[in-house]
């Protein structure tokens, strides 16, 4: 492996699936700062990891990651790539880990923000600092305004804005950064399924009939819960969900600009003129 | 067909799919009314439908639909069993309905609510009072308490008030009446899918593991909207429900009681004995 990483400031990177992490490490690599990659077993993708620095480690090993970015040098970590709440024979517990247990135990009967907050609580238990991916890699958020050729439509808009306040209202609740609204119909709010399965959803009510608005109407909203820890879980994007979002006949894709990530770009761009769909980031009060 | 319905007043039931139209027939002509079925083709079952007097309706045929009521003597309607929202295409539109057009057209671009306003409006321009199912056949609704063996724990109750509160948020919406919780996670929301998708869902994400609270957790509640207008829409649970629910590996069943429809209760109480499940029937304002 070819280390071209620059020798500034090391930046622990805890990585889940997905081309994410990547993404992230070129940017922290842009800004000269060295990545220094933990990718977790069973989620994480060899072939993004091994880019760079890199270690594995499996959920629940704390100590072995606090002895290993001690070692690095690493004083901040940031977490990417959503990773789905493990059960617990999953887990590989370290001694550290176990010592946080009570808290983390209270955090698994919680939804994912108690979850996340007891990660944070166990990362600055071994004196590490959790950074945001906007104090790192603000480029990769989505920008404001359209990222192809198409634009949202007037009804696109409305549609838009009560999808997220859906989103809104499921706030205290802990759940779902995601729905579809298709001439202002709520079609399906997304839980612990996942954007992917929601879409596909979509795409199988419509082959039913199920679906009354025709295809190329309706769009997916995806935005950051209210009470959201955005050092952790933010909403993401890439050419898959535009793929999928067009196969289930939507007329586009809204999210909040400056706090959903998208991972490749120029991608998501191409893939949304390829299907002639829309791909807009909104700001976050967007309502009406 | 050997009509031994009894001679009282005649109520119109407009009906969709599943069992519950011939429940409610039977609870009718216990009461002492004769049904007079109009089955919505394309939706309602002909071996229910046909054990009364009925006729075959169209969704869109008004003005069929009130020349034969009238020829029935029917001055009340109740409309039973849920109708998937119709594609526009289905609709067999005639001049009577046609007639009301503008204000169906607005229904159809709102939710669920608005739609079956404007049905309400049409029938009361038709000059057929549209009743509701606790005025004719009360019994068909859940009753409060626990229908077969088990009863749901602590645990699970803190989930039904949960779930309760999740489908309360998503009142003012237009969207679904039901939820699942696990030890205190919403794992789905329903929108447009339905309930057996719904919990065919969770089934699917617990083989793939990613339902981490063990089998014999989680509880699927249904309750009306707090907006909904309950001479059309609510919710309803059978013994499919329950077969779903325990596939989910659900801990059981909750459903607001007195506002929740049973189809085939002995049957429900059976198949949830059988499942080891609890189906209960809770207050609406259940919360805490």
């Amino acid at each position: 492996m070819a280390d071209t990483t620059p020798g500034g400031e090391p930046l622990a990177l805890i990585c889940g699936g997905g081309s994410l992490p990547g993404a992230v490490a070129e940017a922290v690599v842009r800004r000269g700062r060295r990545p220094v990659m933990f990718g977790l077993k069973g989620w994480a993708d060899a072939k993004v990891i091994e880019q760079y620095a890199h270690h594995w480690i499996a959920i629940g090993q704390a100590g072995r990651f606090f002895r290993l970015a001690q070692a690095e040098g690493c004083r901040e970590v940031l977490f990417i790539g959503a990773v789905l709440r493990p059960r617990i024979t999953q887990l590989r517990l370290d001694w550290q880990t176990i010592r946080v247990m009570p808290h983390l135990a209270r955090a698994f009967r919680g939804g994912d923000d108690t979850l996340l907050a007891g990660v944070a609580s166990i990362a600055e238990s071994g004196g590490v600092r959790v950074v945001g991916l906007d104090e790192v890699a603000p480029e990769v958020f989505v920008p404001a305004g359209a990222l192809g050729r198409h634009q949202p439509s007037d009804r696109d808009r409305a549609d838009i804005a009560r999808a997220l306040k859906v989103i809104a209202a499921l706030g205290p609740f802990d759940v779902g950064q995601a729905a579809v609204v298709a001439n202002n119909n709520v079609l399906a709010v997304e839980a612990a399924e996942g954007t992917d399965n929601m879409l596909g959803r979509i795409a199988d009510l419509r082959r039913q009939g199920r679906v009354t608005s025709p295809v190329g109407t309706g769009v997916l909203v995806k935005a950051p819960k209210p009470s959201q820890d955005r050092r952790f879980d933010l909403p993401s994007i890439g050419p898959r969900t535009v793929e999928n979002a067009a196969r289930a006949g939507l007329a586009g894709v809204a999210v909040t600009a400056g706090s959903t990530i998208i991972a490749e770009a120029a991608e998501v761009s191409a893939a949304a003129d390829r299907a002639k769909i829309f791909v807009v980031g909104v700001p976050e009060d967007t309502a009406r």
